[in-house]
């Protein structure tokens, strides 16, 4: 059989949204994953082992055809240990780099491509100096690692933000509080050879830092719509990312900045299961395979989507009340119920988007309130 | 966790599609699978067995909460033997025994219901008798086992139908040869207590007795569709089924007639998947599980599906080319290509059918030039 193996580091939900993909089209799936990684027990072989295990990460690579990502927290010394090996991993070294904010404010800015003002902060003068320029408060971003919030910090003053950006092994970039009209983001999906699609953009809204809605169409002028998009596909060949890059934007004074960069499927692509043409999943898919790229257009007129986020319990205990609850689709991630932890999403099709989003809460809020 | 566990008996393309719609909700699954089933290795545990074996199934019983199938091909005997053991089974042995096609008939027929005429031949006799009454050819139908065609054969003669149906062991229907304006399908999805769904009624395309093609909408008079979808409903009922029920329908003469039932997930219900605001395989699960059930609506004007049937080689050689070829979905089912099995399946929507329809046969038509 001439049917790749496709490996994926890492088993969360996004490594069981892949292999769901992947199973509608008999691709085989193994992944790697921690024993901490519960999203793709069951629904994909794992082979066991943590992605910083550069011995486990061979093992997986010597597996399969084409290894990819579930998350970008994987040493890319690592990743450039197997191309060396003569492995085809998709993202590559030279995509994963730019999971730091740092480098990628630094290269973008050399591309020419719009961002926020920024500077690496690491200490009390940094600060300072930042604070002069563009005022306070300011907001701290760790340049790695940082997911859901964690890592994104608004700071009021020098002696509370000194005592942040002076612990030992971090890397803090500063940015001034914008204040923005929109949060977009655009998904991009490149195949190895450059042929490129890019997905609608949507709006996504966040609360304390982590992604609560993403609702499509956008309700920003064609124009930003535009721009946004056209940024979006230049940043992703900057990248040279394969497989979907998720380019979050801000809107502020009108202009659109790149806000930060994802190689791999991303929580505002989890729409396009049920509102797209083509899933960001198969698409990631098809890119990192090499094969060719699905349509991405909208199959509504309006898609509304919620996280379903830890509270009191569990959603699982609330499934039979949420499904009698409207025209959505509900995806549950089988994750262990944590205060704050993306546990599933809810998405709505419409033909408005009030109303498929009135739809998308209603049933969350029920998933939400779980067995507490 | 409350979380119930679903076994399915059987490890068929159903079976993996069920899974796939399992994992979206978090809903663990485990099949029991002989070695000949491929279609949903991978993508759930699978616990050794085959249908006949009533330790195997006793096994599976008791490992999960609830049982359901992949193929109606068991025992009735055995699954009243778990129904005894106090185990959950559904659909249980009752409507089970409809995949009987003689028992249907009758059943039917005793419920005032309309089906084509019939009559269990067993020799010269009665085949004498029944083409006397209705002509030849006549079409003869083994009552249980038979699928995709095989078990279904148009006689011409007394001679070759008398030693078709004086095999050993075989039950044999006879019907007349119907010349038809339309073969129609609709699902239902019933749960224990009796609600039910049904989809949209769908036009259903045979070459050689096995489906080929399903469309959405029908192209019969809204009287005849609506007449169609009322006299699902009340075979759903009159089985007492639970989950998935596919009636299969006759249009002959402006008369709506029951050919036969299948007490499961149908290949009419593929277009479900990618073309209905829930899918065939996630309200199964919702019924045998006794949750609510979803909206059945379409999410286009029209929707149509094409199976991919083994021809020369294996369709997974060609599906990068297949990808390429435009707007479609395309499900494969990992299993072993041999000629006349089905592989997979392809779905287009559109808003209209002529173009829905020749997008899903273009697509299919090189996902079966394979590689030979």
């Amino acid at each position: 059989m001439t049917m790749p193996t496709l490996g994926i580091v890492g088993g969360g939900q996004l490594a069981r949204m892949t292999a769901l993909a992947a199973g509608r089209l008999a691709v085989p799936v193994l992944v790697l994953a921690a024993d901490r990684d519960e999203g793709v027990r069951g629904l994909a072989p794992v082979l066991p082992g943590g992605p910083d295990d550069l011995g486990a990460l061979r093992r997986l690579a010597e597996r399969v055809d084409v290894v990819t990502f579930d998350h970008e927290r994987v040493d890319v010394r690592h990743v450039a240990a197997l191309e060396e090996a003569g492995h085809v991993v998709r993202p590559g070294s030279r995509a994963l780099g730019f999971a730091d904010k740092l480098v990628q404010r630094e290269a973008f800015v050399a591309a020419g491509l719009p961002v926020p003002a920024f500077s690496r902060v690491a200490g009390a003068q940094d600060l300072t100096r930042f604070g002069e320029e563009h005022g306070w408060p300011l907001v701290l971003k760790l340049a790695r690692g940082g997911y859901d919030g964690r890592g994104v910090v608004v700071e009021h003053g020098l002696e509370a933000a000194s005592r942040l950006v002076g612990q030992p092994d971090t890397t803090w970039v500063a940015e001034p509080l914008l204040p923005l009209d929109a949060e977009l983001a655009v998904l991009v999906v490149r195949r190895p050879g450059g042929e490129q699609v890019a997905y609608p953009p949507v709006t996504t809204v966040q609360v304390d830092g982590m992604c609560r809605e993403v609702l499509a169409p956008v309700a920003v002028d064609q124009a930003i719509a535009d721009r946004a998009a056209a940024v979006a596909r230049t940043v992703a060949e900057h990248v040279g990312a394969v497989g979907v890059l998720a380019v979050e934007l801000f809107v502020a004074g009108g202009q659109v900045l790149v806000n930060e960069v994802a190689p791999r499927p991303h929580n505002t692509g989890h729409p396009t299961i049920d509102g797209h043409a083509t899933s960001q999943f198969e698409n990631h898919l098809r890119a990192v395979l090499d094969w060719p790229l699905g349509p991405t257009a909208l199959r509504a007129p309006a898609v509304a989507m919620v996280n379903v986020v830890g509270r009191a319990g569990d959603p699982r205990a609330r499934l039979p009340q949420a499904l009698a609850a409207g025209d959505a689709h509900i995806h549950l991630y089988a994750k262990t119920a944590r205060p704050g932890r993306k546990l599933g999403h809810v998405t709505a099709l419409g033909a408005d988007l009030d109303t498929a989003l009135a739809t998308a809460r209603r049933v969350t809020a029920i998933l939400e309130a779980g067995d507490g």
